[in-house]
């Protein structure tokens, strides 16, 4: 008889890592801090008619692997039918044999939906229908999909013009999770782009605040930043190449934001002087309101032109960059804890030749008053695989204290991601009790342990106040 | 008794690892798609007077090695006899443990000449006189040692001005294998080497056509091109440490290719604009013509200007760069793409902080046209080695597809190279065993060893259609 | 019963392993070549009044890990108490598993104190009565320190204007040991520091002649090599962020100095003209006097502003930089190496993403004249610890001569350091015992042992001439 794929003890490699794993973190709750799943499917509680819907028609990392595969894109994100999409992934499943994809899937395909099947062309069929005939049953629903996997708070990511009327609905109704909202305002700092000044406008818009000048945009956020408050929101990130660093006195910035507004042309170091400025008022603003502020940093986006023309942003043409990242980041840094404005910060690398610059950073900014108050964020997108995760773990540990670390979160858009924590909690009790098993750490299995408990769940909970 | 060194298992932890490599992969002929090998030795069908001149004459490895363990010159390159300089190497080996040399040295006494002594001060005769004696042997000639090998193809690396009469020789001969020619045109690149204009002469002569400007340019190196496709060439290669990419208009580009034709100085940026335009020139031309295209990127060299002045290029004196590759690399094939004239394209990346750069980049042009049309290369050079070849298969496996990948090449200037197929091919096995083993694949030991044999050799048949 | 953390085969993994250690390294005296211990400390033969104060009071490592675990400054470099400071340090050890300082503590303890009790809240009191009366004794004195550890050498790192009273004083007594200084000139090569000219009048102070001058300057300099050279130094050692390399006229560099002695404000290219022009002159000088030349590069210092303001440098706001290294450093051993004048090299690499571009470029400057002339040095500051150790041991394996290294020194401030040597002993004979087991090295314990020796002993023992 064929051995199942997804074992119970999948990925954990001797006994301590066992005992680590199903007595110290398998059954704590999901804090999902940050990802990207959409309020509104939520709120609905939304039906999904098939697994297609529900799992490759947003999944660009699915998208890259089949297009790698040599799978016309037609059969992807184009006229196909959801039946021919899915058993076009099906037939590139077993070419993604070593890349995350390949665990995430099975993992993904057992949890929630009880198979141990491996999914590839024979078996595609009856996946499809199996999977199809359980997405009508009342507990596979947006909802269903999140209790199934003891959710107990997700933190989505929403620009400062949303109304959050999806999160105060939540709010106002008894569900047995939390949903809350991050402020992330990418938009009003990409002052180079040809979108810019049509942001600002709904930006105006949505504060009922004229947008004339620097003072009245930084109002205009604080505004929106007020909102987000009033609804619960306690943290905001950013998406950027790399920290800006160049300091502009504040009537400069106001006049390249002129420039901007009269539709003339700026130099790359204006657009850095505006972002400084921004950047930092923002950052001041959260630490005034007790909130936590993320940073996701190194990103390449949108390399392919031609792809981008036909499929829009996010649709898998983004790769790993080769930004400077030690210098600016700490100038920044500095630049707040001078004026003793440094709020909680979470820092999150892409590139992980950079990742021990990283975990040395947030040291220089760790001062005592909050127990892990500057932290080196999970492995990200790219380096959300075991390798990342035990490369990111490792740099924390040996730069850093990894019993100070927050953990893990999706940075997904599906419901079907959750299982991404116990994949990240099955790696990290393999690393703990290869180290006990080696004599690296002291076999007191409850100190270990406790320290495993706190990365799956209570420091989170404690940093973020949940 | 003492155990043998080079086993049946070496590089084999366990069963599966074994079954994968013996029943999967040790039995492919190989294909070698890069290489520089003379080929004239191969038309000659060369005879060797002993291992020096075939082993050490022309290794700046093995030069490197020797120099670090302190002996002089004259011992490596300079007027000892080849005795000597065989001693000078024995006496080296014991000392590059843990270096791939170590591996190498051994896997290749072993595999041509059957011996398993270790190479050290005290066998040094033996050895010496022993392969000596082999290599008088009909079977030792240059291609006797290749078909040893089981080798199917070989390509080798040449000049647009190269008459390509070894390769039309052997084209008319029934061999056991074929060889093959890239196309290599460096030279007419490197805009800013006071050898460009030399180099203009002979490709001038060598398309028997005057070059007066760009546009000559262009049509000399179509001339080669085409005479090089006539010929069986399908592949082309370029040699950089960065790819250039700082558009200008033609007649710009004219304009600096005439500066440079009445000597004058050029700046940096008209250089990288000429290369810029000439690389685009190039790569269109390798589209149309069904080609892949190769880059091999990151390379420090000539960095000892006095050895240099002794011995020539390539004598052991380079190292790995630093130099920035992910902005250019996407705007240059993001410009190829656009117009839909990207080609098959292999990049090699010499500097491992860059793996990830590199095997994410690659995603980002896979349009699913081509099943792997854009590759992720081998481990090159400093990093053809154990934990090199590990990197950049877990980062193409976690970053992209591994199932897709073109596999090994030697890239080696010896005839006693082809036992690094069977190096890579066991440290791929053993990879990929450890994860079934693990938990990690499943125990579907057809399913990973039909990933395995298109790794070895399927996948390079199909991409090259050999 | 519980068991013991340190035993008696921590870190070693197999049987080969063990031998390895227990047999080749274990015994071997240390030449501890690079460190910061204070000189007078060891002249006066200092007593400590209770651990704090030997362990705690200068280590910005603990102090790091305390911050980071949300400890109050005041227990750290505050006014709290000694004991209290203790018992912070206490409650932070367990939260620090898996970090380096995990195994140093316990290690520490063990080797000095003689106790396996773990370190923490409960312990905390036990363990600094014990060590507190340990210290009372004759044996726990400074030297005794060193003696218990067999330490038979030890280099301190002193400024050019160091009066080496106590070195002297050392040289004229009978100890088990010897100490040596290094003499290291950064802040002479530091011109854009507003402490620059002070420092001129310190260094024309200790010179005896007055600086007024480029010429005078090197005069002053030389001079007081010399010094250090008739007191027995025969190492030199940089502090850098990168290696400048910026050709300029002696002449124009002899201008640039007089503008900073006018209090003229310098540019960065003028900073680094002078930086370039001096640290070449003092290479030639140290190749004239035959020492070793030692690089640390890569650190980003002083980043915390507010910190530094309170505390001063060095006391835990640096982080890993990412400045290049590669082009300059080739271009300065090249100036160097082209008149001959390349003197024994060590270069110290902090971002490990680096480490491949360190282990490469040693070898573009090893010619034969001396056994490992350029020495690619020991994991360093942030990467000393397992992983960083080991990936400094294999890069230089894969790359170089890893038998010709010179192996490992403290680096530290602190008594209580030494059983760092005996730490990266571990780390280094279970790597090799691994490869042994794995049949990546022949079976051959003598020969394998030979080469731990070396690494341990012998080599640095060669290199240095001690």
């Amino acid at each position: 008889m064929e051995q199942t794929f997804i074992q119970e003890d999948f990925l954990l490699e001797n006994e301590f890592s066992k005992r680590l794993y199903h007595d110290f973190a398998a059954d704590h709750p999901l804090i999902d801090y940050h990802c990207h799943l959409p309020p509104d499917e939520i709120v609905l509680n939304k039906k999904y008619k098939n697994i297609t819907e529900l799992w490759i028609a947003g999944d660009h990392y699915k998208w890259r692997a089949m297009r790698t595969n040599g799978i016309k894109e037609s059969q992807i994100t184009g006229d196909a039918t959801d039946e021919e999409k899915f058993m076009a992934w099906a037939k590139t499943v077993p070419n993604t044999l070593r890349n995350p994809l390949y665990h995430w899937t099975h993992l993904e395909l057992k949890r929630y939906f009880d198979t141990d099947l491996l999914l590839n062309e024979n078996t595609a069929t009856e996946i499809y229908h199996h999977t199809k005939a359980q997405l009508q049953q009342s507990d596979f629903t947006c909802r269903g999909l999140i209790n199934k996997m003891k959710v107990e708070v997700v933190c989505t990511t929403d620009d400062p013009t949303d109304t959050l009327l999806h999160h105060k609905k939540m709010r106002s109704e008894q569900a047995h999770f939390r949903m809350s909202s991050s402020f992330r305002p990418d938009k009003a700092l990409l002052i180079e782009s040809d979108q810019f000044l049509n942001y600002l406008e709904r930006l105006s818009a949505s504060a009922n605040l004229p947008i004339t000048s620097l003072k009245s945009l930084c109002e205009a956020l604080i505004l929106r930043m007020d909102y987000f408050h009033e609804n619960g929101c306690r943290i905001s990130d950013h998406g950027l190449s790399s920290i800006p660093f160049s300091l502009a006195k504040e009537s400069r910035v106001g006049e390249i934001l002129q420039k901007k507004l009269k539709g003339m042309l700026l130099t790359p170091t204006e657009c850095e002087q505006f972002k400084t400025y921004l950047l930092l008022f923002l950052s001041e603003a959260y630490h005034q309101r007790g909130w936590v502020q993320q940073f996701h940093l190194g990103a390449l986006r949108n390399t392919n032109s031609r792809m981008e023309q036909l499929l829009g942003p996010d649709t898998g043409w983004d790769s790993i960059g080769e930004f400077q990242q030690a210098q600016t980041l700490s100038q920044f840094l500095n630049q707040l804890d001078q004026k003793n404005i440094l709020t909680k910060t979470i820092l999150y690398n892409l590139n992980p030749a950079q990742n021990e610059v990283f975990a040395s950073m947030v040291g220089n900014f760790n001062d005592g008053t909050v127990r892990g108050k500057i932290q080196y964020g999970s492995g990200w997108w790219f380096l959300d695989q075991k390798e990342g995760i035990i490369k990111q773990l490792n740099a924390l540990s040996n730069m850093g204290l990894i019993s100070c670390f927050i953990g893990m979160l999706t940075d997904s858009r599906s419901f079907l991601s959750f299982p991404r924590h116990e994949y990240f909690r099955r790696i990290l009790c393999n690393e703990f009790g290869k180290d006990i098993q080696n004599g690296e750490l002291p076999t007191d299995i409850n100190l270990v342990g406790g320290i495993i408990e706190k990365i799956c769940y209570y420091n989170a909970k404690e940093y973020f106040d949940f």
